[in-house]
C-alpha cells in the first residue's frame, strides 16, 4: 500500500483533529476533574425515567425493531417536538413536523446543512468565537470562513454588512442563545437587523439553538425561525443533549420544504435511518414524563423536601412577590454568609435534592 | 427567498431520491404486504432480550448518559466485535478494536469511506447490480461509477483488469457474501485474484459484509480483510442489522491505522458521538445473550420443543450423519407431500418455534 495521502479526498487531506475531543479523551485517561465538555451534571440526568421509557418502547411489539418507513425519523417524536416548538413560539405556522428531520445530536444537523449548501471556496460567516466542532465540520468542505465580532448583545450587524458588501455569503452560522463559548444572548433588535441583512444580501441563516431552554428567569428573545421576517431562509437546529441527556444523541433540523427535500436526500445517503427503538423511548419520555412542565411548580413543597431529604435549606421565592402565583418556580438562595466550602457542599446537596424531587414526580 | 437551487452545493444538486425508501414509505401508507426492505422476519427479532439488555444499560449509573470520551464509540462493544471477528477468522492480527469505528448501520460506514476517499471525477467500481443506497452515497461525491459484470462465482477479474488498465480506480466496492441483490457469493479464488489486481493497479477494496453470518450449512470463504495478501488496502464494513435488528442501527468500519485516523476525523465532523446508552445495551446483549453460540446446539431438544409448543414436526438432522456430534445444529424438513398453504403455515410455525426457543435460552 502506498502513502495513505495518495488515496484521500481533498476534503480528508484538510481535516484536523478536534482539540475538545482530545481533551475529553485525556480527562478520561487521567481520571481528571473536568471543565471540558458542555454536559449536564450527572445528578440531573433522568436515569430511572429514561430507563423505564426505553423499556416501554418495546411494548408495541417487534415492528419497532425493523427499518423505519421514513428516513426523516420517528413520526410521533417529530410531531411532539413540532408541537412543543409551536407552543414555545419557535415554530412558525408555515412549517410543520413534516419538515423536521431527526439528527444524531445537532452535529449531524450542522453536517447535513453543510453538505447540502457549501461548495469549496464559498464564504460563510461565523461568530467569533464559535462552537469548535461546527468549525471543524465547516472546514471539511473548504469554504472561506469569516469571523464576526460580537458584543454583549450578540453579533454586530454593521460588521456583517461590511462583509456582505465585499462578497457573496452562503450562510451565517449563529448560536443566538447562551452562545458557546461566550454565553452571549443576541438581542431581538440584533436578530431583526441580521435577518434584514440576510434578505438584502440574500444569504441563509443557520440557527443553532441547543441552549435556548437553559434560562433561569427570563426566556431569550424569539428565534430567527419564528420572526415574521423569515421568508424561508432560516435553517433551525435543536437538540435534547442539554435538556435530557447527551448520550441519547437526539437533535433535529427544520427548514423550508424546498431545502428539506434536499436535506432528506442527504440523510438517506449519510445513515439511511436513525435508531427508531431509541427514539420511541425518547418519545415516551417527553410525552409521559411531564418533560415540558416547570419542574418546580410548588417551591414551598420543594423547600420542605430539600431540607428533609438532603439537609439543605432554601426559601421559596414566591413569598417575595406581590403576585406569588406567578413565581412558584423560584427559590431564594442566600449565600453572603456561607464560606466557599459550605457553598460548594450546599450546591451539591441542592442538586441532589432537585434530582430526587424530579425523579419522585 | 430565491429559487432553492441557488443555495445548494453542487453535491446536493445532483442528488436524487431513493426508490427503495419511497417503496418502503408507500408499503407503509397502503398497509401492503412487503417484499421490499431487506429485514428479518419480525418473529425472529429478539424483543425481550433486547429490552432487558437496554434496561440493564442503566445499571452502571448516569455516566453512560453523558458524552462519550471516544468519538469512535463504546469501547466494550468495539472490543467484543473485534474479538468475535478474530475468532471468526475475519480480523487479521495486524488490526484491533482501536481501528474499529461504530457506525449508524453500515450506511454511515459507506458514507465515511466515500467522504474520506472520493473526489469528483474519481473512478470507482461497483458490482452490477449492487446495493442501491450505496450507489446513492457514491453519487453524492460525483465519481465516475463503473459497473463490473458478475457470474455465480462473483465479479469477473478479467473485466476488472480491463477497467484498471484504462484508468486509475480509487476503490472497488463489493458485497462478497450473499450479494445484494444478486445473492452471489464470491469464491475464494476470485477474492484472491481481485486482491492481486488491487495491489497491481493500486486501488482500495471496500468490503461490505452485512450478510456473512446468514448462511445455512457452509460458511462463506475468508473475508478480503483476512487474506494474507491484504496489505492494508481493505476497508471492512460490518453490521448487526441483519443478525440482531435493523432499528439498533449498529454497524462498524475497520481499516488500516492510517486510514482510520482520517475516518475518525470525519466521524467527529459528521455526528460527534453515537448514542452510548444504546451501544451499552447492544454490548450487554451480545455479551450476555449467547449471541455467538449456535442457537440450535441440540436439534432433538428443539424438535421436541417445536412439536409441543407450535405443533410443527421436524426431524433432527444429526441422525443422518455418521458423525452426528458435528451436526447437532441441523434439521430435516420434508416438504414433498405438503401443499403450498400448509407449507406456508408450517414455516410460520417453525419460525415462531425458533423464536420462542431462542427466547427461552
Amino acid at each position: 500500500m502506498n502513502n495513505v495521502a495518495s488515496y484521500l479526498s481533498e476534503r480528508a487531506q484538510g481535516l484536523y483533529d478536534s482539540d475538545i475531543q482530545e481533551m475529553i479523551e485525556l480527562v478520561y485517561r487521567h481520571g481528571a476533574l473536568s471543565f471540558t465538555a458542555g454536559e449536564p451534571s450527572e445528578e440531573l440526568l433522568p436515569l430511572e425515567k429514561l430507563r423505564s421509557s426505553l423499556s416501554a418502547a418495546f411494548d408495541g411489539g417487534p415492528e419497532i425493531l425493523n427499518y423505519y418507513h421514513d428516513s426523516d425519523g420517528h413520526e410521533g417524536l417529530r410531531q411532539w417536538i413540532a408541537e412543543w416548538m409551536r407552543r414555545g413560539g419557535i415554530l412558525p405556522d408555515s412549517l410543520g413536523w413534516e419538515q423536521l428531520i431527526l439528527t444524531t445530536g445537532s452535529q449531524e444537523g450542522i453536517n447535513i446543512a453543510v453538505e447540502g449548501l457549501v461548495n469549496p471556496g464559498d464564504t460563510i460567516v461565523v461568530e467569533a468565537p464559535s462552537y469548535a466542532e461546527a468549525l471543524l465540520t465547516f472546514a471539511k468542505e473548504r469554504p472561506v470562513m469569516e469571523g464576526l465580532e460580537m458584543d454583549k448583545e450578540g453579533p454586530l450587524p454593521e460588521a456583517l454588512e461590511a462583509l456582505a458588501r465585499k462578497k457573496k455569503i452562503k450562510f451565517f452560522y449563529t448560536i443566538p442563545n447562551f452562545q458557546n463559548p461566550s454565553g452571549a444572548v443576541t438581542s431581538l433588535e440584533r436578530r431583526k437587523a441580521i435577518l434584514a441583512l440576510a434578505q438584502k444580501y440574500d444569504f441563509l441563516i443557520l440557527e443553532d439553538n441547543p441552549y435556548g431552554h437553559l434560562y433561569y428567569d427570563e426566556a431569550p428573545p424569539g428565534a430567527y425561525l419564528s420572526l415574521p421576517e423569515n421568508d424561508g431562509r432560516v435553517i433551525y437546529l435543536g437538540s435534547f443533549s442539554k435538556v435530557i441527556a447527551p448520550a441519547i444523541r437526539t437533535g433535529w433540523l427544520i427548514s423550508s420544504p424546498e431545502l428539506h427535500a434536499k436535506f432528506h436526500q442527504i440523510r438517506v445517503t449519510n445513515d439511511l435511518n436513525l435508531p427508531t427503538i431509541l427514539h420511541e423511548g425518547v418519545f415516551r419520555f417527553v410525552r409521559d414524563c411531564n418533560f415540558e412542565a416547570p419542574w418546580l411548580d410548588n417551591s414551598m413543597d420543594f423547600a420542605r423536601f430539600a431540607v428533609e431529604n438532603e439537609k439543605i435549606g432554601v426559601i421559596p421565592g414566591q413569598i417575595f412577590y406581590t403576585a406569588p402565583e406567578n413565581y412558584k418556580d423560584t427559590l431564594r438562595l442566600s449565600f453572603a454568609k456561607v464560606c466557599p466550602e459550605n457553598a460548594e457542599e450546599g450546591c451539591s446537596r441542592l442538586a441532589r435534592a432537585i434530582a430526587k424531587y424530579k425523579e419522585r414526580r
